[in-house]
């Protein structure tokens, strides 16, 4: 059997990448990359579910020892994609799914160019206003700020493989799922089996 | 909108090119290429649905003009794919299926590069044995022949994208679709149309 797929689902805030990827993997036999963080737990979140829960030492162990696939810092925390969970799956013929940002989706792209990139688009600006604002609690100052850096991180589009526009979300699911199967129908080195079985079969 | 795209589903004979094919055109809103031939209609053919009848000075005019994107002569007949009514509704936007033996998918390839290449494989050798026997009147030696001939043909497989294992037809149906889906999520120069519009929305 070939191995597993790493599928980087990524988008702008607002677009929808994350209820997107709650419905895949409800839908598909497919696993999640849990990311490991050196922030505290918040209510509600379990270990090993939203977050590996770690301290800065471990933290700086596991990136020193290579053992990421990409990392961030933010807000005094950092965050980060642990390599030996998606490799371990990868390897044992399971796909993962992997929800980032564009920054990280951009720096998983190098160190695991094998992965799948999907963009997910918002239908439009004004659709993204609405979904920002519908979150409530920001100012007309931090939404334009954030509608501004989602057009800023759009442009980065060309760095993905396929681009998916979340109008609906069922639609938009499908549409990820279906890009899934069609990639394991890829010509790829796993074919060469298959044609040496041939060969024995004659 | 986006032009359409061509798919060229090709395979050996026996693997169910056909059958997938024809399944395609009933679910899926997709337009067939009409293949243009020299010999004469058979009883019960239809001008136009199973193929183009033509005068061998017509077929000749349109190789002559570039006319066809891959052309060939069997038992004493020429076969062609006439170029200008797959441009015309790729154009229009309108996808488009091409059923082609691998030499033909091959020309194509040459002719049309941008096309979506698809492998039709049987799922084991005994298989395709079966069918081909399945057909009735042909020899132990020639359906060995065919045999050997598919298995030359299989390794043409790394100049297609994507390859389908022909086991159960609505499965590989259902398979090729998800590739037609997949293939229109796919980054292309399209995409900056939307960025464009967004640009324009913010």
């Amino acid at each position: 059997m070939g191995k597993g797929l790493l599928f980087v689902v990524s988008g702008p805030s607002g677009a929808g990448k994350g209820t997107i990827c709650k419905s895949l993997l409800d839908e598909i036999d497919i696993d999640l990359s849990v990311s490991m963080t050196t922030r505290n737990p918040r209510p509600g979140e379990i270990e090993g579910v939203n977050y590996y829960f770690v301290s800065q030492k471990e933290f700086d162990n596991i990136k020193k020892e290579d053992g990421l696939l990409e990392y961030a810092y933010v807000y005094g925390n950092y965050y980060g994609t642990p390599k030996k969970m998606v490799m371990d799956k990868l390897e044992q013929g399971r796909d993962v799914i992997l929800e980032i940002d564009i920054q990280g989706a951009l720096k998983i792209r190098d160190t695991y160019p094998k992965g799948i990139f999907v963009f997910i688009l918002p239908p439009s600006m004004k659709e993204l206003r609405k979904r920002i604002t519908g979150r409530g609690s920001e100012t007309e100052a931090s939404i334009n700020m954030r509608l501004g850096e989602a057009l800023k991180e759009v442009s980065y589009i060309d760095k993905y493989d396929y681009c998916v526009i979340n109008n609906e979300v069922a639609e938009a699911v499908e549409r990820v799922a279906c890009i899934m199967k069609a990639e394991h129908s890829r010509v790829s080195q796993d074919i060469y089996q298959i044609i040496e079985r041939y060969k024995e079969e004659i």
